[in-house]
């Protein structure tokens, strides 16, 4: 025990008028909605890097937290996992995320660096089997250290890919034994400071290789659960290669990797691309691509990845609407990528920032069930299509060419009419369920 | 003559050191640069939409501007063409674009519409006969009218995607018979206002058929330009599919046209999806995309597109330099996608906007060829990915295994040292040209 | 009668529970909410402007909606008027708002255009006579005019100065005729495209010479409602004097007039300016200049004024709740400064926008107020600042030097610790209620 | 001598065409320009936290900087001023900045970081005894410590108010010493990040107190240097309440102190801001406050303070022209708060960065010297206003009524007429010379 939660009780579901702030108002994880547990719909993961390894710096500032296990040493990584489980135990979530750095010390040298990862993996399936949160990803942190600091895959330093290689390798041994749903690659490196130093076709040659060596290693160990890369267009650097969605996409079709990857979408990230989160869920649901979400709320004029806990029930229904219409999770869940304020220095505040968080998205989940069930939204969406069920009309996307239909629009003397997109009417129709 | 520019002298080539508005200190048509004239590398365009049909409005304020020439009879059509003509010849720009709204008055039926069309497409063939303006691009107007409202491919309803195809199939055939160099489609309002109503799926299916058809239709008449795809984030849609470079060539791949259709480049809408213009350029280029430009100036302020006449030398010279990487333009060019500044009543600043423009898109060009040439800076770039010309290093792109480097980073010892990525140095070799 | 809302049921509260799209299902009028009625906490007004002259252009297409008032003539004019005051009816709303250009037709000069504001005014006087909608505000439209292109009261020419004086006279007489409550400048063309051109010195005295003679004028004339300037940062300008809150303040202060005038605060330009809406509100409200507010939704997204109706109850409950601390509306209201998404054609979109946003106000109107009356939030709040209640302290605030306090931290070796801020707790508290 | 630079020559004026990396092409210090050596006109500053505190982290990545001066002790301080003198001499800068807490180490109590600082600043002096650059400000470092996380003056906490206002006398004591020529105050914490937790009253009210106490104590110890505060909108804080410059002046104007401190504009931050580098100055000139300038470069398309040392020639040539239109710097100066990219680690890469800068600021100054000198553009500002010198309009700013006006308007039947404001024939006068 750790005792850094000693004044904090179990988190349990007591429903809506309960005025404790030590209870779930609304996330009831044995609730059946849509037909499956909300526990297995919601897949609730913590983040182990903010809520454990981050201290609270900023530009700006440095550290704010004083946490027992912050330092070095492998006591120190196991006491941090301590009281990570302690707090997974305290709020009942079913899953949680790494990268290496988060979990274990860097060594003073690679083959140090993946023991300690070995050792601390041990200790994490250890506990593992005494609880029943289990791993929903692992990642490999190549953008925090130096070494990395012109890319990992994408670097011109042939040396830098070789241990960024060596280190994704220790990363999804790490996953799979553990019992990893999915692995996650985010580039946070991979991109550029200037153009005027970079070569955007080796760049994206390197990174589509390293791509398809992890596809291959994957299948290689047997590894079952799915490959995510998770977009995000800037910061830390200028620009980065895998920008959206539609980006993804693009790059995993170039190299014939549309099949085998998919997404995990983060909410900070779409907006930083110009993008509502729902917009990226649908359109990667659209491409066959939808995998995974990183749920925070990014301040939307904070030109930065705020990284918050997500407080707004509106913006997260739109979020698991498109999920629901997307036919809901299947190896991915709702992994909380987001930090406590720097000023939130208690344990309480950690403890409460989940507590709020999985309440809000509980609200949010039932409320865009609802609506999904009762059928009204769908069956609008459908009749604005509804002209395209004419064969006459099918037609012009199964082989017409332009002058064909040049001449029918002669011929008919075709004079299209507007009709109302409705929209504030759905606008309305939705808030009568959120 | 129209007496519209009456007042205003041809515009020559003068020198650096001429005071005189109405000369040209920096474009010499005529002057050899990289091997070619000056006028066969910038390929300069003017905008018939913006120099003259734009009346000044804005979402605040209606028009401005008075023209001789604002109508929407046939002979106001050609008394606007008159003045374009004779705006050619006082600056003597080598290229126009235009699309059939900016030329013809809209008729009561389609019919009369592309009569319309085929009769001022005749006028200014006459014109194109006397003088020596070529046509850089055609294109369609597939936004402005009501009736687009909620798309054109992408239209909910198949009478709209009809009507839009046999739009197309009559600017393509008016591009065709004034010798066009390209043919551009820019989806203004492929894209939506609301997730709510909108259904992605279906809505990129008719987008990529209607593309095929262009380029079917493209290769039925023998047009010898290139179709060119112009992206855009938002603006007028909330979202618009063709978003910027990367998306586009998703867009491509998922369809099969990659080798068939180019992309257009506008600065502002380079803006407005997050990048830097010559990022745009670069990644095009990387992506074997690379077709024409619309240069104009966005204010980075302002989030909207503002469509300035360019005046930075140095932005438009990372443009240019991206260009020249490229091997400068085939069938593009650089067309003034810009508009007067409401309050710029007079016909001299309409001629003044496009002697500063030119100008100023000449000295970028000349600075970025000089740098080129002088090819410090490409030797920068490539000595910074030296390591990858040892075999060792490439066998990592070709064919190894995670497993494989793994064991070779365990075995070397391998610990990458950062180096330095020289950005300012670079910066400074930059500011030495320009 | 002008039957454009013939198929519309009169709109009346039936509950939350009411599935009907014309029923107010949160707006209960005759609700008391800390001891007021709704209606006169909320003091919704329709904006004649969005609501009946708005013709769905954007800049990029033209008129999508066909209003049978559209047109130049004083009948088009009364028949607006017709169609407005059987809006308020059907609606029940008890304000509206307008420009002199929204109700009448622009005269050939000014002495008629004033002719014909006063004859639409004597017309809306009788409606207003049979109906109980009031005035919440007039103003004048100094920005459409190509004359206001460069200005109004900040134009370069004195005698668009003196026009623009003479029509706020004639705005402020009707809406002194009327019985306005208040009466707004919105400075959208107050402002410079280019510092280039731009005496700033000159044009802020301009300013505050104006503004000083509509104060004047009010006197004078015994009008006893606010004068609200209402700040927007830019757009249709580059900047925009008026910028926000805090700029409007500094002004005020320049020129003596912060005792005489307060704000209108919209939800999008505080967006546009980068701060929240309530954060406009709260500092308003800090400074003695908290007056009404026009009630949007801005895409964040979006770099423009998007005007839509308002259908996130949060962020509403947060402009709500700030204007409960600041003791609620006095001669302010909650003026719809949103227009249908020009897709929305139907007279039906028009009504139930209106209903929506009326109904998500009102429900986050409710939340705040039971949040507020909870104390809870108040009582956190006030508890971080809790040490200042030491005399000791206080000191500190009233005539204390650097030096004594320097002397004192030294000698008492003062060493703040930090204390949380408890942010996501606060946020939860939020949740609770809203 | 610390070897840092050992291989770094002295830099010197050795004309445009000189291709050397390690001379000034565009700055020689003696030349003579509108009166004065340019060293005296541009007032350079090297600003020691960033080119000797800054170790090259970023929220995603720890430090790429490896300096044989970073350390906790006395001893690292002293080799860090070692090395920054030797670089002001290799420069020739005549002036730098700094914060307390980038020369000294922090002290284990108030009482030794004060201490720590004396003796640092007594070193400093003796160095700068010896050499040239003076210190052009001073300033206090109030955001960096996790005591200071929820503002230093605007703290709920009395002992935070308390210890900054300590520190603030330590580090205005040290300027005092070492002959500052201005005293800087930059609120990063002095804003929030919630409003849910924020009395708005209250933090301004200590706010203008802690001004009021730095403005006396200013006098009180005959420190004949000027006090400026430095706006920025936000980051580190959600808002920051010195947001711009016309923020600061209604604090100034609130507080009675616009007399006494003036402002210090960074370009990053006006920027962030929503504003040009050149409004700000331009603003402040007009208030009354200009002060100095942080030049550095802010990327536009990042959404916070990037920092970068400028390379854009036009974008400074706006800001000098502002400044030479505001009399150019009295006790101000252009201070490099620039960092270098992280991954730019060699020493080489810190003299460059400011070699290059220097070199495009002298090259802006002198071009817009050049403009003003001419004349041209002021004689088009001042004529765009010239009907401002007619008496009659002039008593519409000197005590007409709106009646007056209107009558007059009614009378003379006047109908102004737009006249262009010439916008893009000015930037082609710009560029003539820039």
């Amino acid at each position: 025990m750790t005792h850094f939660f000693d004044r904090i009780p179990k988190i349990r579901y007591e429903g809506p008028d309960c005025t404790s702030d030590y209870a779930y108002r609304h996330y009831d994880p044995d609730a059946v909605v849509l037909g499956k547990r909300l526990e297995d719909q919601l897949r609730f993961a913590v983040a182990w890097w903010h809520s454990f390894a981050w201290p609270g710096g900023d530009p700006f500032g440095g550290a704010t937290f004083e946490r027992p296990w912050f330092g070095d040493t492998m006591a120190h990584a196991k006491l941090k996992a301590d009281a990570a489980f302690e707090m997974f135990d305290l709020l009942g979530v079913p899953f949680f995320c790494f990268h290496d750095a988060d979990v274990r010390p860097e060594g003073a040298s690679f083959a140090e660096s993946v023991r300690n990862l070995e050792e601390i993996v041990d200790y994490i399936g250890q506990k593992m089997a005494g609880q029943r949160t289990r791993l929903l990803w692992g990642t490999a942190n190549l953008f925090s250290h130096r070494r990395f600091m012109a890319g990992a895959a994408t670097n011109p330093d042939p040396n830098v890919f070789a241990y960024a290689a060596a280190t994704v390798k220790s990363c999804m041994d790490a996953t799979h034994r553990l019992g990893g749903e999915n692995y996650v690659l985010w580039g946070g490196r991979e991109g550029y400071e200037t153009l005027l130093n970079t070569d955007l076709t080796r760049e994206a040659e390197q990174a589509g290789r390293f791509l398809q060596m992890v596809v291959d290693y994957k299948h290689k160990i047997g590894f079952k659960g799915t490959i995510l890369v998770e977009p995000k267009p800037q910061e830390p650097s200028k620009h980065q290669y895998d920008y959206d969605v539609a980006t993804v996409y693009g790059f995993l079709k170039r190299f014939g990797l549309e099949g085998e990857v998919k997404v995990n979408i983060e909410q900070g990230h779409a907006i930083l691309a110009g993008h509502s989160f729902e917009h990226e869920i649908a359109l990667a649901a659209s491409l066959g691509l939808f995998g995974s979400i990183d749920m925070n709320r990014n301040d939307y004029q904070s030109g930065w990845d705020t990284d918050q806990f997500p407080d707004s029930v509106p913006e997260m229904a739109r979020a698991y609407y498109e999920i629901l219409r997307a036919d809901g999770f299947t190896t991915g869940g709702t992994n909380f990528d987001a930090k406590l304020r720097r000023q939130s220095l208690d344990p309480e505040d950690l403890i409460l920032a989940h507590v709020g968080a999985m309440d809000v998205c509980a609200r949010a989940f039932k409320a865009a069930a609802a609506l999904y069930e009762d059928g009204a939204l769908e069956a609008a969406r459908a009749a604005r299509y509804a002209g395209w069920n004419d064969p006459a009309n099918r037609t012009m996307l199964q082989g017409a060419t332009l002058e064909e239909i040049s001449d029918r629009v002669l011929r008919d003397g075709i004079d299209p009419k507007p009709r109302s997109g409705r929209q504030e009417r759905l606008e309305n129709l939705w808030n009568r369920f959120v």
